[in-house]
């Protein structure tokens, strides 16, 4: 059996015990700047912590602004409003995504549209979707339109699959090509580079997610970035309500949101930040550990960064060949069981009780990864 | 000039020094909870303190669940859907009231509808807002309608306004007569009562916010309390991506949303709700002593608890009679300048650019109050 074998490879790299798939790792000035932060009394909206961390995400993933909110989704929801997605547009995304993707599209009342993936990637499939536009997109006015549905395709959004970049490249021609609008979630991908460019710079706007479980964490937290000054000054103004700056008086010009980042999650964020290269080491050095480990197990192969493109090593991902496709549910059982949390990839969303009536392109390549991936211990500081 | 007799008046009360409208005030188990939290590594989506807070808020309130999410916003929105409102649905709202009441409608594809205030509780008026029902709604099937606009009225909501319980017993009797589903903002009224009740405890559902000048805050922050078990789950369900429990699948069966609170804020939360009694009563005395500073000048009063009510006195309100109305923005700059942070309602909500086509009833009280209410510094503290 398959599962023995990979139990038997993931005790020798971690050790004896109980590992979760992602725990955080508080191992800087996470108590001190939080300290400070209460004693401050300025926990809320306003704060230095916020600016700061604002300032220091720019600079660390070389774009000219980053707005800090209150969580990935929201990040992308903002975004992709600020791109011009409008209701009953449609929204391409893959279909090998988490559920915020999709949802942040729904909120906007626009649709998304499901494209498959790449195995090399994990992450949208230049070629399979051109193919699919050229067959589906017919222009209508200054943009694209879905011919099946009537509706303007208004957006791409890549995801950077537990965060390997995905082909910016072609995703990009593909949009200059089709008048999209490029949005990349980055949930997954801070610390990731493609052709030494992070992640989330690429498009229009990028969002990034600080959740409980990703690489750095502050509680929740999200960010936008984008190199257009406008767009910045845009997103924070959405993400405080929209209210117009004034002493007193409270107007607000456009129906805004409360996705303000609080400066008590910036305090933690900013302390974490400060490890990033730590974490970024020691993610990279489990993922040696573990392809050394798993070297000697032919029916599976440990998930690389693409060629051309660092990745953060978010989640570790073990890949099954076809072969074994059939055990994924015995190995997610028996590691579980054994106190190995692991996890398959994210239900598609096609497959999903709220999206499985939207617009989608042939899937086969999503669909067999489904069935494939299987993530394992990944926290920072295990190796 | 009247502007200087009040200044006279806070200054006599507060001392002095600048003082803003509402500080928060950090002098429990902040340090110790948010430390302990950081320690324990769960600062997000998973925690002792979620479900801490969400216990001893209930408890507090009264109410039998009360579920923590990221921010009162967020908690209007998903108690508004959890109510049954629907998209192009009319939600009936305060035209004097913070944006986020609006917004909230808004965000599920509704319209908010504005009805009139009274000056005895700065809240909805539910003499004038039945006058108006029983001119433009009529009923349609299981519910109403407004006639002009042909959309279904789908919900109530009033709001305590500053803290002042409203109406709840003429609102409730509305809503039983029109068929409306009644969801309280409580935003501002932590701590008030009604007739001995929790305000946000009589509706289907109701709403608290925890941003950084209300009351307790834990840097963002609200919860939803309702005593329907069901909807509490549901609400659960739907703040936390409405993903079906499982060891490791990623089934989501509805729309969700991220609007959990993380565990980091919660931390804080728990710390603020111990002192919640220290807050209401020192608010209480810098209420009895600005009204005792006040008492000489006769063209103002202080705002006081309606009768049968308890309010928790979150902003101080100055009234200014309509005689001396036309000095509100003298009054304004001059506190401002002078170091006493004041501010005026909010702009009404049919006055501001996206709101101002949405049906309305007549607002002459809520147009002659929004000329003439200033709040004055605030903080638990100060008394």
């Amino acid at each position: 059996m398959i599962a023995g074998s990979i139990i038997h490879v993931l005790r020798n790299a971690l050790g004896e015990g109980n590992f979760q798939l992602h725990e955080p790792c508080f191992a800087g000035n996470e108590q001190r700047y939080v300290q400070e932060c209460i004693a401050s009394t300025y926990v809320s909206s306003v704060g230095a912590y916020v600016e700061r961390f604002e300032k220091e995400l720019a600079a660390y993933t070389g774009v000219r602004r980053a707005v800090a909110v209150v969580n990935g989704t929201a990040a992308l929801q903002v975004a992709l409003q600020l791109a011009g997605v409008k209701t009953n547009d449609e929204v391409i995304v893959p279909a090998l995504t988490f559920v915020a993707t999709a949802n942040a599209v729904q909120y906007l009342g626009a649709v998304p549209h499901f494209a498959d993936s790449e195995e090399s990637t994990l992450g949208l499939d230049p070629r399979a979707l051109r193919d699919w536009l050229n067959s589906v997109a017919e222009p209508a006015g200054d943009a694209y339109r879905n011919r099946q549905s009537g509706r303007r395709l208004g957006a791409l959004v890549p995801m950077h699959t537990f965060g390997h970049p995905c082909d910016l490249e072609g995703l990009l021609a593909i949009a200059h090509d089709y008048r999209l609008a490029l949005v990349e979630d980055a949930a997954e991908s801070l610390g990731s580079r493609y052709q030494g460019q992070h992640t989330g710079t690429f498009g229009l706007l990028g969002t990034l997610s600080f959740n409980g479980n990703k690489i750095i964490t502050m509680g929740g937290g999200g960010a936008i970035l984008t190199n257009d000054e406008r767009l910045a000054d845009h997103a924070k103004h959405l993400t405080k309500t929209a209210k117009l700056p004034h002493r007193w008086d409270y107007v607000h010009d456009e129906v805004g949101y409360n996705f303000r980042m609080p400066n008590l999650n910036a305090a933690l964020g900013c302390a974490q930040l400060e490890q990033i290269s730590e974490f970024l080491a020691s993610k990279r050095r489990l993922f040696e550990r573990y392809q050394e480990a798993l070297a000697h197990i032919d029916e599976v192969y440990l998930m690389k960064e693409p060629s051309g493109s660092e990745s953060n090593y978010w989640l570790q991902t073990l890949v099954l060949s076809d072969a074994v496709g059939g055990q994924r549910d015995a190995i997610l059982q028996a590691t579980n069981d054994a106190g190995l949390m692991t996890r398959p990839a994210w239900r598609l969303m096609h497959r999903l009780e709220p999206y499985k009536k939207c617009p989608r392109a042939p899937l086969p390549v999503a669909e067999s990864l489904a069935q494939r991936l299987i993530n394992l211990p990944s926290s920072a500081g295990l190796a």
